[in-house]
């Protein structure tokens, strides 16, 4: 993700003017070649995220490391305390007001304090949030809300195949499932947001889990090995959340190993006066995640200081024009 | 739509203070008889605007009459003089800068000089701008974009019908169109705010036409006529901008008699980094229209004065409570 964004900022004409990675095999290089890009770009990957604000004063940094808030919080404590502010992929943070309150409240303040803007984007900002909030707006009554999306275990790597239990039995599963710990799911956060986006009042949230079976062998890219028919290939979560005025907001995300032919989808209905009904066709999940990252920059470094969420931004724009000359 | 407008604002808690028609069949009468609403308002239709907006001061008024800006000028005219904010399904308000430059510059002053604002909304407004407008931020690199829709000339009347040539020969219909002195498209407007979405810069514009035609006996509802196989149901308009960068604009836009199994479609595909689609299924656009008249309300009390088109206002929401809870 971050060299796809790199690539994908220098053609907007971003000047990159540091890079922070953890791992030792980043650190000490240029970026240009940590990114795959073919060149030299001048800057070396860093492991010290303080002395490269202090050193560059930068516009924005651009975070692409974890997924869930309490994962994420050390490298967003650091960027609100130096007032830089934020472009995110870190799931949690697309609206992390009700999963982690705490930690949310905390950035929101520090932010606030240095003058810096913290928002989580990607994917999910458009194609889960601000399109479905725009055919709600599109309706006179809401009776429910409902989305379906999957996403392809091989491609994020085989920490996260492992975590979506791949390879494991339909037992293995159950018992796994019945003893997990898990953090809320991601889709639990949209339909957060979706929920805020309409002002209503939610009463109940639960999510519930279903395996995914492979019908037939499956192999999987990310474990360089093949799941058994009757085997899990992933599994779907499903999140609902009923609201006290009556509106019921439903997302199933399934993240299984796709098959020939599968791709990703986001097919949404919203059933009221009228039914209305959207569907993106087999969506380029990776490389929208990267292109929202991007395009958000100019609106989040021209936001009010502190967490801002999505839905609270203005509508996202297609950047013709180099990133710079849509600064407020 | 202005009877289903009424029922839906007066859901919202809409407070209608007046009512103004040109008709002598509803002049005089009460607006929820007129509506169909079988109740009384206490509200009588009357045929003198400014005394109406004199009299109750309303805080916006709900404009649905005319398509063509030069036939929608005379209502604007007054309402802007008395400093009253419009909504208006005016298909050609939707984004007039182009295509009416006079009138439209007319009416933006005389709007900012009252403090009034005047925004051309409906159907359009979310699933032909602002919904494409969130597709394209989704793109790293846009090549083209290209949209297709369908409207059913059986539910627009006899009128437009016969303005969409149902029932002539594919002969007269070419002699027609080469004779015939039509108004811009409005797939020409919504083009037209895409491409000022994205601050590209429109080097050629044309739109042709081709009739669509029977492939079997079809019965208007409209003309109440059977339209034989091979005769024209209506035609389908294809606009197309260039822009000076490069990436190109299309709609095509039918209009004809719908057989068993049509429904109005909304399709669009963006062709560049990545690649993306949006579909909406069979869309109910009648409903749709009076939905986004009636949700967009808040926005453009809230608005500057001026014409202030849907690409300016802040992205549509769901209305959950009553319309005066979401003024600023």
């Amino acid at each position: 993700m971050n060299s796809i964004a790199t690539r994908m900022m220098l053609e907007k004409g971003v000047e990159i003017v540091g890079a922070v990675a953890r791992s030792e095999a980043k650190v000490g290089r240029d970026l240009g070649e940590v990114a795959g890009l073919g060149r030299e770009l001048g800057v070396v990957v860093s492991d010290d995220a303080a002395e490269v604000f202090r050193r560059t004063s930068p516009d924005v940094a651009v975070v692409a490391i974890n997924s869930y808030l309490e994962d994420a919080i050390d490298q967003l404590r650091i960027c609100a305390a130096e007032g830089v502010n934020v472009v995110t992929l870190s799931e949690e943070m697309l609206y992390p007001w009700e999963t982690s309150p705490e930690l949310a409240e905390e950035l929101d303040l520090a932010a606030k304090r240095s003058g810096a803007t913290l928002t989580g984007t990607g994917y999910q900002d458009t194609y889960w949030v601000n399109m479905i909030g725009l055919l709600m707006g599109t309706a006179h009554r809401i009776d429910s809300v409902s989305g379906r999306a999957s996403w392809n275990v091989d491609d994020f790597g085989p920490e996260l195949a492992r975590d979506q239990q791949v390879g494991a039995t339909e037992a293995e599963f159950q018992e796994w499932l019945e003893n997990a710990q898990r953090p809320p799911t991601f889709g639990r956060n949209v339909l957060d947001a979706l929920v805020a986006d309409t002002g209503l009042t939610p009463t109940s949230i639960k999510t519930t889990t279903r395996p995914d079976i492979a019908s037939s062998a499956t192999f999987s890219q990310a474990l360089q090995t093949e799941v058994p028919a009757g085997h899990v290939i992933g599994m779907t979560d499903v999140d609902e959340i009923c609201t006290a005025e009556g509106p019921r907001f439903v997302f199933e995300m399934s993240g299984r190993v796709y098959s020939e032919g599968d791709g990703d989808i986001n097919e949404w209905a919203i059933a009221g006066e009228p039914d209305v009904v959207l569907s993106n066709g087999t969506v380029p999940t990776q490389l929208t995640t990267c292109t929202q990252l991007v395009n958000r920059i100019p609106d989040v470094i021209n936001a009010p200081a502190g967490l801002v969420t999505v839905d609270k931004l203005p509508r996202l724009r297609y950047r013709a024009r180099p990133l710079h000359e849509y600064l407020a």
